[in-house]
């Protein structure tokens, strides 16, 4: 299907301050950007380099004042989401070399630490898609999708210790989850049409029967439609915006995500 | 300066044909790209990804019939291009690694075999900075410049045998020059503003002084508006279109250039 | 200096297990290999890769039994660590693209918990080497430093709570410290000469003047002798050895450092 | 198979002159190295770097007078190298981006002036592997290999209008074939047990079947033993040592490729 996303940003900025944005998404395997804007008020100088996952990354320095981030794109992407029950779990001697570093236990995915939690979820379950499935489940039966409920990012023991979260929490606990398994998981943070309420958003996706598939357990069904931004190990890798210095938060954040007539 | 660009390329295809193309110009350290668009008709699947040059490639097969390419951009770039008389020679061993690529010899630019015409061109010139536009003044007293004249890429020693070429010929010579000092550089395509038949374009940068300076020899001065799609080593690196299998020419090729208000 | 290094490990596998280890020492700004050994016993098939930090990985399957392995290295390293009292901190927006990934909090270094800490402990410094300076005599003076006594990593929060640690542990504090200061900090691990008990060793560093330079609050005065085996954002990244699978741990683990006579 | 190998190379520096080497085996999918051994009299410092190929490269400065450079490895090997008629050629759209590169053509491979020799030297044959093999087998009966006649690198063009050449030349229109047929094919340069002469030598890999191949005209039939030192797309990528400034020839070389037994 085709998407129109967009993205509008405004800070109040105190005294001038770095940012690093990701706010362009890329082209790839899974979506098409054939439309983008990017627009900055007031305008200053960007610097856009590619991180260590990929990502298109912008840095400036906001200037004082109001500073206001607008973005677009129109994107094609899947109108269904792949699902593979049964795909294998792929043997960590067999896995690509870039994919290794999604086994590691990051900031907010203690995976170091979920091993018997994960095991016990997944039991009975073959080895592979149906344990993540398995797991994607479990979040949804038993942590509380309670959208707008964080500002800042906990971690998947604090998600498990809670029981609630939002959909950021849902991506971090399941990665925990996978990872202890030895599956390699990641972060993906975009849009998602028809997502109630629209704002932006995160979910996960596992390396399984040799691809990436993705996982979302905020939703009662996977459907097509996802949008992505960046990926990275979690929510320290993939934020949005990275401010450096003193705090400082969006005034407003308007997000919109609506189907386009395709050509 | 704001500027509008657009290229626009149809082929006819006679059977279904692999290309790559290279068409969407990135924001980095010289511009910003405000809006974009990339259109396909017919719509088929495409896949981007980096190259080991920085560039944003994007893969596609073409079906048969005709295909067309739309592309456009506005672009934040320089007004003047940075001249540096003087800013001296970088010794090989003080070179970034990565800029150590740009020092050899490549398919277009033979810099093996211009070590001595490079030395007599640049006598009595301080190294560095100098000696490159000693060797720009060089192609545009000495090369004729002759817009549309070729269709295939000839190499550097073709185009001193020759004495004349396009935009293209002009840059291998002087990056094989500049390679046989010992001073990286390295071919740019994209878009000039008023460059005269409009047209793509391609010049080159050499390194000097701690980083890269444009050169063009194919204009009586210097002046701003240029816009990157491709860096690399020369036009094999960089061709806007790679196309496998028996040759395609685009039957169209529509390339505009404008400057736009700022906001 | 010129230097000895070896490390032995030897594990007892009850079932074959995948290993990513990282005991090859690379070459590169810091320190030049003049001789390496690197044997496994039994042999098995190796793939070496390179990780997102240049670290040089290698994988292996190790197959059921005594599984052993040995690698030595004669390192050319500094006499001296230098040392910078004055290095001024650099701006974000003014570091290098490569360093921002290490301003980010990771597994180990939750540096998002640690902004009014850093601020408390470098108070009335001169931002930049001075802070880290400060940071790393406070480690100094308020962290017992114990070697041996854990086995699993902890992270920062849990360093600063128990006031004791090994290597790894004052490491990973510092670099929370420092990130949550904007200054960008790394961990490394390798060797050290006349580390007291000998083994491994682990310390970090901190970007600021321009440049890496070496932190060790383990140590009294900052000696030179240093070899590293990688570096990462903290230990997830840069375990010498990695296994996947049920927890095997290493029966013996044999570290030697010794002088050598130069050439 | 197990191998010693050695190269030691001495030069008469008349003035502080920059090198790069590469002059360092890395393990890889291909080769295991357990010992090595790289030292240079006099001692100079060294930095190391990787490659946009993967390779290790080593940058020096030799000061005035004799420089020798040592290196030595214990490598583990294949026995044979594989061989597989019938091995389908890779459509371009499937192949891995990063292959794609060594599909273009480069200084000393004019393949873009090769397809229709190539054509004819192929007819016949299956799409692939096959083809390949047509082609060494076509240079093997039509290229007089004269090993010691060359001093400086000559392209494909040049290679095939003397229709004689050292390993290097063969390499380097075989790769000029491939790639005109829209096959991926590399420079490789090492070592092979039991060339005659023994020296360094050059061969090339077409990536055919999903796989990279070893091919090399050079010889009468396949064997193992190869080890590889670097990969490019000629002989402008993997100079055993590229020295900058007036031109600088070692007065000694001299390799040694000898069985060991294994443990």
């Amino acid at each position: 299907m085709k998407l129109y996303t967009s993205c509008d940003l405004a800070f109040e900025i105190p005294a001038p301050t770095p940012f690093v944005l990701m706010l362009r998404p890329r082209s790839g395997m899974q979506q098409w950007i054939t439309r983008e804007e990017y627009r900055l008020v007031p305008s200053v100088s960007v610097f856009e380099f590619t991180d260590n996952y990929g990502n298109l990354c912008q840095r400036l320095v906001a200037p004082r004042g109001i500073f206001t981030v607008y973005t677009s794109a129109e994107v094609m992407t899947a109108d269904h989401v792949d699902q593979a029950r049964g795909a294998p779990f792929v043997e960590v001697q067999k896995l690509p070399d870039a994919e290794l570093s999604y086994l590691l236990p990051s900031r907010y995915c203690e995976s170091d630490r979920f091993g018997q939690m994960a095991t016990e979820i997944t039991a009975g379950q073959r080895a592979g898609y149906d344990q993540v499935a398995a797991i994607a489940a479990w979040l949804r039966a038993n942590i509380l999708f309670a959208p707008g409920s964080s500002n800042i990012p906990v971690s998947a023991i604090e998600v498990n210790l809670k029981q609630s979260g939002v959909c950021r929490d849902f991506a971090h606990l399941g990665i925990a989850l996978c990872r202890s398994l030895s599956i390699p998981a990641r972060m993906v943070v975009g849009y998602l049409y028809q997502l109630d309420p629209m704002d932006l958003h995160a979910w996960f996706e596992a390396y399984v029967g040799g691809r990436w598939y993705t996982f979302d357990a905020t939703q009662a069904e996977l459907k097509g439609g996802y949008v992505v931004l960046g990926y990275g190990r979690d929510a320290a890798d993939v934020a949005v915006y990275n401010q450096f210095g003193p705090a400082v938060h969006p005034t407003t954040q308007t997000v919109c995500v609506q189907r386009l007539k395709e050509d």
